[in-house]
């Protein structure tokens, strides 16, 4: 419903009047994908953020860090996002200008799809169709994307084809998508240079003599791998268990546009749950199975449909859709955490990556995408990383990052091992004894067993490169293979990694849009519907009008809303009663007490909810204690209304 | 006391397996300068932020923003960070090792006057009078620093002049004194190059072209100061009022040491209270002007002592030692947060700025310092940086940033304006018209004064540079100059700025030192004593021992506490209950809840407090109900022990 009326531009005014955010370095003309909370957008920010951290670090005791922003590259190469973490860009060689090239295909193709439903349709009826009407239509048309041709049936069906899977083609891919379909620089027409790799993290360097390179971390996670082993240890290496961490993340955005959706540094809020890979059991799993999530697996994807399935997880999970119960617990934990700060469930879903589009470290993710005016907005990724970043740490630095778990009764096995006759082997190698050991101690098996194959066909002798990268000659007499038979005491295995990675600044402005409403017959009247946990104030205090006589009621109350811990905002300016109230609306503040004339005579204020604009009025003590109450959550004001009798205010002109 | 005991490497010992910091990328060799927090130093930071946000944001209204960190580099050269931003370093030509200028100094001239003391003093009088003992005498030695050789008493006279203003000096200034006192690279005894500047911020570029150059902000300041118009929209035009700010910052410092004291990144805590440069009282200075304070002004510094004089701040304003009220006021606020979070108030200072040592923004400066084994630590700036900041924004972007005051009566004042005959101009300069109109509406009253004389002395005609760079012909027949009589209903001026900036990480890790001792006659038990308020965690929980029907006791109590919204921790390893204590104590938790066969028989916990390591048992609800009134500060725990009757563990072993 809220989506049909929806008109982006009113809410966008909103939020700038009311300072939730602004273009970052705006006198100074601004930067693309850069932007500032005021005091409204970072109080509700931080009030996301507690909830995050209530709902999940303290209720699973997780192990919160925070590490730093600025990263060594070697890390970074270790991690594949040297290499790996870009997108595709590609160039108009005669203006300069830039685009990301799966966006400008995009792009490109919904307008070819929006201009064939033009010229299919009555001009009325295709305005009913385009949520934001003729205004729409007139920007796009500034572009010259919008033009009313009509498609061939094939034609349109292989454009809707290609956009359900728009996240899954290569570069190469999309070049040749974009030499089929004709596809140019969208203002000027020119040609488009192939599209190329850009690497989108920021690069700098770190001390005085500039050789020391490094990277912003694009992502919270290298960070709690790194620590993996202090983890380990700081939980009595107990698994399995997870790590988390909220802070600023960064990504060069090759053309950022979409506001708060695709910006250049933001925040996330990241969770990896450390599991053994032998069994993604959940231990709470029971306590969330019944719960009905809305998935679109990869398979219905490539086959270019986009129809959800709902179904429990519980099923989902048995059915394999949804491959583990640790992933499956967290889908449903994410979708409590949405819905709990007042996203819509209704315009949730969980879509699964496919193949191509999967980071270069994941083996399987789904992301709750939340539908917005902009589409299904991205806004928590729920990854399964495998073993690849502990893995790939260890194997570079050399540092052992496993679980070590004493098995219930010892194992027995059988195992090739490379014996070294330590007298012979010294004094024949002399120097080149420790790093041929070293080379020998780390063969695996099948390289133990070609070892002593080689050997015994070459006369019980043979060359071996050293760990110093030398060649040294090693003979049957130095070094014998045999089966030993070893009794094992304790399981050594790198923890596989789900991961729930949140991007707060996303999910924030979702929030705002399924929020947003306007109140029936007034036009002027926004209103911001958030639940009170997040609401950036909870309890505006005013006066009826600007006499002095209200000044120490006001004050006894804002004093009295501090002890109790309650955000409370004054609005004590010249407006009208009125007009102030709507102030409120706006600001998505929940309750407004209000002191007036009354108030000096009898001690009573009235209380009104800024949903229903009901008002009540009790003695002072007694809307405090209710005010407490529901900021608490232990009532509600459909509560209060059945209890307290409803008050009609008399406007007063001021 | 405590700092005379104070053993650091004991500390940090504790600080590290404990996990409330580790050296970021450690296992990559680590990078100087970079710390990650654990889950106990997470908690502790977060702890103190939020006391910090209500002490300060929520009981004076302050705005809170967030603001990027990446910043184009065209508002840091408005700024002056481009170009003052630096510290002055130097180079061993032959190793390539670079040091920072003036620690340098001053760590060859305190090595050289500890010197003095060994050989002025008998060997164990020497020792004793080092905090650290032989071994901080060793490791010294190991750089070749410290050698018994007397001084003249001159000598160590003018030693000890130049350290008490270290920070006073220029780079040359530097550079001369490592010539007069033969100060060479302290290891090789090479000698150094000149001092040059090397600026502290880390660079970036933004875009996928590469031209945009950004750095990572060195403060949080600059994103407040650009919102300043939003800010005081938002505070309905009122003045004065504050913007506030927490997050990280970033310093490419030339050779961090001292652990988090000195590092590359670090989450600030800055207030930008906005004030008119006419009136620096401030509405609540009656409530603090009581408050004595410790102070060591800049004129004293500069005679070469450090005496403190301990004062009221009412009375150091009144004699102008502090500039202003409001000034005064701040440097209370801040003490009473520092000693709410465990400051020992007798280890903590404000020292003046000397002139050279100030930000090139500041006319003023105040540092909240804290002694510690690394001696005093600037932990608060609290600076008045005037009108500079909004000013050279203002004068960059040409927006105003200025507050409109409605005079309580209009002021009439007689004013040289020029004044444009519009129909002669436009026809006689035609493309010129504007840009010499924009010239010349913007001369200032002596400028005006003196076009109007040289027009007279030239026949009426003059030629003036017009906005657009070329030049044209002026006539009196297009141009006058006039006095007129302006009635002025509006003062317009530029607020100055007073703020004061929280270093995070010093602040903790000067708190850890402060909280650190170790019981009496057992040097292995360390105990962290951290305010209730600020612990990383309430309360303990733990099992006696490790039998099966303690799990739902245990069970119960953490799911209370969670409800209580307390944050606990189980310890139910297998290690002995004493020393389950012994570490609780090291995580500086102030209370521990045990349950033990009597729990199961009769309901009843024994509840054990950190510092005391006294105990009472009682039925669990009532345990409960005596915590959550002590985590909120209700009651004390002598008030406890008041009442319940201290209990006896009988220790279990396992």
């Amino acid at each position: 419903m809220a989506a049909k009326k929806f008109d982006r531009s009113s809410l966008e005014q909103l939020l700038s009047k009311r300072f939730f955010y602004t273009p970052a370095f705006s006198i100074y003309g601004g930067v693309a994908g850069l932007y500032d909370y005021g005091p409204t957008g970072c109080a509700l920010q931080a009030n996301i953020l507690n909830t995050w951290r209530n709902h999940f670090v303290l209720e699973e005791d997780m192990l919160e860090l925070d590490c730093t922003i600025m990263t060594p590259a070697e890390v970074l190469k270790t991690s594949g996002h040297v290499e790996k973490f870009a997108d595709w860009m590609c160039k108009d060689p005669k203006t300069g200008e830039i685009f990301r090239a799966d966006h400008l295909v995009e792009g490109v193709l919904e307008g070819r799809l929006e201009g064939d439903k033009l010229a299919r349709s009555e001009p009325i009826a295709a305005e009913a169709a385009c949520p934001e009407g003729a205004k729409k239509k007139k920007e796009k048309k500034k572009k010259g994307a919008v033009v009313a041709v009509k498609l061939e049936d094939s034609v349109k069906a292989e454009y809707e084809h290609i956009l359900a899977q728009i996240d899954n083609y290569s570069g190469p891919e999309l070049g040749e998508l974009m030499k089929k379909y004709d596809i140019k620089s969208p203002e000027t027409g020119n040609d488009l240079t192939e599209p190329v790799e850009f690497n989108l993290m920021f690069e700098s360097s770190i001390g005085p003599t500039g050789q020391l390179k490094g990277y912003l971390r694009p992502e919270t996670a290298q960070g709690q791998f790194l620590n993996f082993k202090r983890l380990l240890e700081f939980n009595n290496d107990r698994m399995p268990f997870a790590s988390a961490q909220i802070g600023k993340s960064f990504r060069n955005e090759i053309s950022p546009r979409s506001g708060l959706l695709r910006v250049r540094e933001f925040t996330m809020a990241e969770i990896e749950h450390y599991v053994d890979p032998l069994s993604k059991k959940h231990a709470r799993f029971a306590e969330v199975k019944d719960q009905v999530v809305r998935l679109l697996p990869a398979s219905v994807q490539l086959e270019g449909r986009t129809e959800l399935s709902e179904i429990t997880i519980g099923e989902a999970v048995e059915k394999k859709i949804v491959d583990n119960e640790t992933l499956g617990y967290f889908l449903v934990r994410i979708y409590l955490f949405l819905t709990k700060i007042g996203i819509n469930p209704e315009r949730l879903r969980f879509r699964q990556h496919m193949s191509n589009e999967m980071a270069h470290y994941a083996c399987d993710c789904w992301d709750a995408e939340i539908e917005t005016s902009y589409g299904w907005i991205e806004c928590v990724g729920c990854a399964d990383r495998s073993a690849y970043d502990l893995t790939v740490h260890s194997v570079k630095t050399k540092e052992k990052l496993v679980v070590r778990e004493a098995l219930p009764e010892p194992r027995v096995i059988e195992k090739l091992q490379v014996e070294i006759n330590k007298k012979v082997f010294g004094s024949k190698l002399k120097r080149g004894a420790k790093p041929v050991e070293e080379y020998l101690t780390a063969l695996d098996e099948a390289a133990a067993q070609k070892l002593k194959d080689d050997m015994a066909a070459n006369g019980g002798k043979i060359n071996v490169t050293g760990t110093d990268g030398n060649e040294y000659e090693v003979t049957s007499e130095m070094v014998s293979v045999e089966k030993v038979t070893i009794k094992e005491h304790v399981r050594e295995y790198t923890p596989n990694v789900i991961e729930p990675s949140f991007g707060i600044g996303r999910i924030m402005y979702s929030l705002m849009e399924h929020a947003y409403w306007t109140r029936e017959g007034d036009e002027q009247r926004s209103v911001l519907s958030f639940p009170i946990g997040v609401a950036p104030f909870k309890c505006l205090v005013l006066p009826i009008s600007n006499q002095a006589e209200f000044q120490k009621p006001l004050q006894n109350l804002t004093s009295n809303l501090r002890r109790l811990g309650i955000s409370s905002k004054i609005d004590d300016s010249s407006a009208s009663i009125g007009r102030r109230y709507a102030r409120n609306d706006e600001l998505g503040t929940p309750y407004a007490i209000t002191v007036d004339f009354q108030t000096v005579a009898d001690g009573t204020v009235t209380l009104r909810e800024r949903d229903t604009t009901k008002q009540i009025r009790e003695k002072v003590e007694v809307i405090l204690e209710l005010v407490n109450q529901l900021v608490a959550e232990k009532i509600t004001w459909e509560q209060v209304l059945e209890k307290h009798q409803v008050f009609v205010q008399q406007e007063v002109a001021n």
